[in-house]
């Protein structure tokens, strides 16, 4: 007989367009049984659960609902966070970093606090510093607490090239890695389409790298170009979460470029940034490494070096306060 | 060799969160080839377009997704129509007539002038009067103009009762039917769980009537509830309306309750309101009559009479303006 | 952290044309993580499993398919039992009964002996008897083994009478019920379409009634006419197998018409036979009773009679020798 | 409205397990609308699409399955061939040629006299050879007939990588290339594990390249393995044919490995061998050329070699005739 314990639950912190976005991707999908909505603002979250709860008889998933608070964290498989304060017009992720920090601090307390021993996803920003917050202050396993780091830059790159490729974006194999935020880069020379390297590609069809380029600048300037428009980001984040998570349970062993802790692997350590990594119901099971030449190497250690700066002078006093 | 017209295209007028929603559960459901965004505001559509595909390469369909205007109405299979004033907390969704009734038939001539020839969906409310004004500023056959009706309310019927009896809701069969708004009712001697009269199952199980009653008021509070909490409801219109689509494209021959011009199926006739419907490919293939004993079907007059005022009243002038 | 028994693990005993199709509609559809492929001859079972392996890369679902012995059942959620000797051209399904019955013996004694606590599902043939061989050895509660009984007839009426009446299949309500097999009957005064009576519509549109009787003949004998067209019938039960566990693992709370443990919800007791019961994690959650007429409830008292000698007079002795 | 020949017609000639594989695929998965079965054995035909239809209410499908005649090529979008002599134990592919090279030219013959103009998809082996044969008879443009080539090959390759390495087959590129027998090959420099070279991960995680050698023996050698075990292998090929048709329904712009004639992008013309090539709603849109080192050019030769001696000795003669 199936066991309560046995369903797959996620508990969602924050339901702002990004976390919803996410909920709603999953009751469109399928892939889970449970999902908590959790909010400071209880009200909101019960008005989230109901509005998606009515869709149900038209969805072709199962997926049960609900509104709750930091209890339902106890026997969950994955929690999800989401809140925080929004990046504004014109801020840069950095900016953002002390007010949420402090906000991840007392929310992974409340995690913690029920006995929580799962996986948790950071999706707040600045995201890999958050997931360094969430890691130190929940000291869970390092491989049990992912950002969703550079996992949508990779996906808008992947769009982009492929539509520019005129080839579907499922065969277009790069990468976005580093902060998620303005020092990314991609390491071109890992750059494929199906198994042709792409810039053996480029030269062969007389495409000047500076379109590569510019497609990369593209998707740098993506969140901003959006937000223009409407204000805020949330649809492509949102089907991101749902991926990350049907990886988790799916037990996928999947390659993702997700924020996750440093051993080395790119020669630091210390810090939560974006590199590809292999999801499984453990978490990261595998950070996958690269060779990188060395321009991107540097750029590696840049974005790194940026990120070290705000964990000794601002992080670890928020963390051990 | 598939033509380019065979391809399965929607296109969107309103990128508001009901519309937004609708082309999101596409997104992750797949089941159309090409989704086109048009909004006044050509920047915001252009950010949702953007929003929706960077998500493209962790969904499993292979959706386009591109802001446009109404010259792509030519070749369109189906129009949904979300846009208009949005119903205001307090307001009722009759107090919107006249402002978005104007607005119907504005668009509606846009789509028209460019040849179009499919199926249009409304979703701007009142639902029900702005059918009938779409469907007579087109002059398309009246089973190709489709209004959502009462389709949410019937989902959240059935989503409630299957909650309370704790039976899945795609075996809850039970409608909510008439105006979509404070007219609405459940004709209860139709309702059926599984094969069981659900007022047989009622008796047998000792639950008290009042417990349906009380449902059914939540259902009709719904909206309201909804929005006080969220300041509006999308996530379970989103939903109804790609399930409308699924039914077109699939050739379901769906029995869903929309609004559909009656021509005396349920003794009225001159006016969309929502009853149980077929729909298959070509729309609404056959509105599907029930018996309604004296009550219902007095709640079924009173709720055509108020419409058929304002049809007389207000809506005759705007369209022969 | 997701403990490794928390994987949604399904073994298949026997690997004939019918638990393959079963498993290879998982494949396509996901929903399961494991399934294990049980049979006597375990080299086929390993051609099996690799067949089915090879087109994971090509599937949405991600599911780990192998081969392996009845010590798989230990942490099974579910054990699906189609092994047992076919139906033969011209054989009656009672005929099978004295062979499988000893065989679904010694089956359930091998699942149980590696203390398996999941849901058995059986689908070998006779199946309202052999569901109550398995429970009775296996000693599990009754709602934890369930017959296929007429879900897969079931489907066939649902079918055909959409294709007659252009409606659909799952806006058709209708059961068979009883024995699976020639003593089966529709309660048609249960039957709907939508919320419609379907003896109501069949009068409005003028449709003979014999039609009617045409399409449950057609039912009853469409084994039988597939079975001679391509000497077998595995698609259709494939399908309903994997519905069955659906509605398990998404604790849907379905209706299925299931060959249920008769405790008088249908005046019948100490029994198997297919009825309309309520399908979740728990296995059969409920029977939904329906009042039958005079001629239904004869026909089912029948079905009962027969089924009710052969456990006297047979499978006693079997299941206690 | 949408028109009649606006769906997604598939005609299956050869309702084999392979071909009656594919179907229950896309039943199972959804994605077209129609599909006819075409027999020679009409009654079987007729037997495959009722057990198929039966389990339509329990899919999330909406698919129409009927049996046919050739007059249903018609107006379908694509037609599969899998009828031919099936490959015996011990049997090579090439010996099959000549019987089934007829079987294909009649088969052909019968598709183009209804004024067909769509893509064909050959499955029939040896599929390189039956596939110059179905070009040459159809005299379709050479994109629109496409062979199943090594499609499924490098799915056991990506499936086997995938298990030996632990990473999701879907993040494994490689390739199988080459005819589908004993002569293709994988490019191993070509291979990638997400953007990181295999050889390179190889080398770090001291693997002995004998282990990748002995996985693609293991791929070779898979046929034979399953046939000596459950007499055919069809599932995997199922799945990959129905895989080839979203590519195509979906305009997905997919690379895959499939049999295509060749014009010089591998050094070779005049031929259908499998390469990866892009597939959309046109058929190959393109064909995506690597750069092979000596090695593994002169492996791809000599595979070609083979191919054209036969067309040259054999091929020619049965189709001028």
């Amino acid at each position: 007989m199936k066991k309560e314990d046995d369903l797959r639950k996620v508990v969602l912190i924050g339901t702002g367009l990004v976390g919803m976005s996410m909920a709603y991707s999953m009751l469109n999908t399928g892939g889970i049984d449970e999902l908590v909505l959790v909010d400071l603002d209880e009200e909101k979250a019960l008005g989230e659960a109901m509005d998606m709860s009515h869709g149900l008889p038209y969805s072709k998933s199962s997926l049960k609902v609900k509104a709750g608070n930091y209890d339902e964290c106890k026997d969950a498989d994955i929690v999800v966070i989401t809140a925080g304060a929004a990046q504004k017009p014109g801020q840069t992720r950095l900016e953002l970093v002390t007010i949420n920090a402090k906000i991840m601090k007392s929310i992974t307390q409340s995690i913690m606090a029920t006995g929580f021993d799962g996986i948790i996803i950071v999706a707040s920003n600045p995201v890999d510093l958050m997931s360094y917050v969430v890691q130190r202050v929940s000291k869970l396993p390092t491989n049990r607490v992912i950002g969703t780091g550079t996992i949508l830059d990779t996906a808008r790159l992947k769009f982009l090239l492929g539509e520019y490729l005129n080839v579907s974006s499922t065969n277009i194999h790069a990468y976005i890695l580093g902060e998620h935020g303005d020092s990314s880069f991609v390491p071109w020379m890992n750059a494929y389409i199906g198994c042709k390297s792409m810039m053996e590609y480029i030269v062969e069809m007389n495409i000047d790298m500076n379109e590569m380029h510019k497609i990369y600048k593209e998707v740098q300037q993506a969140a901003y170009e959006i937000i223009k428009r409407k204000n805020a980001t949330y649809y492509g984040i949102g089907l991101s979460l749902n991926r990350m998570i049907s990886a988790i349970f799916g037990d996928e062993n999947a390659v993702l470029t997700v924020s996750a802790y440093q051993q080395g692997e790119f020669k630091q350590e210390g810090l939560y940034i974006g590199v590809p990594a292999i999801i499984n119901r453990h978490g990261i099971s595998k950070i996958m490494p690269l060779y990188l030449n060395n321009v991107d190497q540097r750029k590696f250690d840049k974005s790194c070096k940026t990120l070290k700066e705000i964990i000794n002078n601002e992080l670890k006093t928020i963390i051990n306060d």
